[in-house]
């Protein structure tokens, strides 16, 4: 059995989990045919100047979908369509974002991972974000992991 | 690559986006044996007078299970139970709702698409509801897709 | 057809759903590799009080993962890592949870099921919960289905 969870524990804390109880502000977008979904989430929380964002609910369709598959480094492009969103999930900040992406075919079979840019809507995608107020999402190289990952920071509202 | 997002530029940009940080309120609801999830949402939402809200998150099993596919008119259903939930994403308005669901079988294999009249709650549904405030959701025909669509309007709280 | 939601109508209705409009609040988590995921998000809920909570967002991988299946007793383990976490839905509350993950492999596949002690994180795992002010969430036995089940109740905030 893994350890109790570093988080409560290290000594970056409180880099790992934003305050108690931070307020959170809805906004809510629909996509039109040929538009990027990844590009087009993260021009509109740029517009409003969002923070610290999470996506709350993403429904729609998909035509051309790129996805980076769990542990690899090229793309995948699922180029038959059509597909239907049935789960975008993630976080955006001013200097990045996260998002897994997963479709499901004209066969009902569901396929997902992280979604790249080149993820096209096909009719719509109705998207709910959630803005955490008073809070800011960086994402910076930490050594736990090797990559960019999130860190989650308090700022005045 | 894609052009930056129309909903950003169109004259019809505020029927595409919320006011920027619009508050929401949280309804939580379980369904038992036998509801029908999309009628029971449907009429808790209405029941509560929800002008705008969205599914926040949905764990819980099915039995019967119908669905749209991807590009399809016919429904699907999926008999053979039992099916896990593993995500119900979507909008719910006055005058309609767009739902998709993706369901795990006794294998883990995940099957989704379109939500219909027809996912019959197996043990329970545990739904989390966020309404909207100060929204109003309205589908009607939008002759860039050719379907009914997402307009999204301000209305005084 | 089905008949209208029972929980609209039972005596038991009370225990069913939330009070109308409950406020929301807002708190986000970053898992490390080796964290269990489940574990962990229950750890962070009782570390801070919470009552009532749903999981908003999650996003991030896992490594082994431990699922149980629909209708099955036994868990089953997906060892073969790794695995992006393209859905976590569900509630935790302080006497329990109900959790259920959908993962995608290398090649897109995607599987889910119920959540287990023994999903460990592999690089990250973004996590935003929703706390649902004013309400109290509990579990006990339900002779409608033969499970322990949700029950949802107000409390002073």
């Amino acid at each position: 059995m893994p350890p109790a969870p570093a988080a409560a524990k290290s000594d970056s804390a409180l880099q790992l989990s934003s305050p108690p109880r931070a307020l959170m502000a809805t906004h809510v977008l629909r996509l039109l045919p040929g538009d990027d979904l990844v590009l087009s989430l993260c021009a509109f929380a740029r517009e409003r100047s969002m923070r610290a964002a999470c996506v709350l609910s993403c429904v729609g369709s998909t035509g051309k979908t790129t996805l980076r598959p769990a542990g690899a480094r090229a793309p995948r492009v699922f180029e038959q369509s059509p597909f239907e969103i049935v789960s975008l999930v993630g976080t955006l900040g001013a200097d990045g974002h996260h998002l897994h992406l997963s479709i499901a075919d004209e066969e009902c079979v569901v396929r997902g991972g992280h979604a790249l840019e080149g993820c096209i809507v096909r009719t719509t995608a109705e998207v709910v974000l959630g803005e955490i107020l008073g809070v800011e999402f960086h994402r910076r190289q930490d050594e736990r992991t090797g990559y960019d990952e999130l860190f989650i920071s308090s700022r005045p509202e």
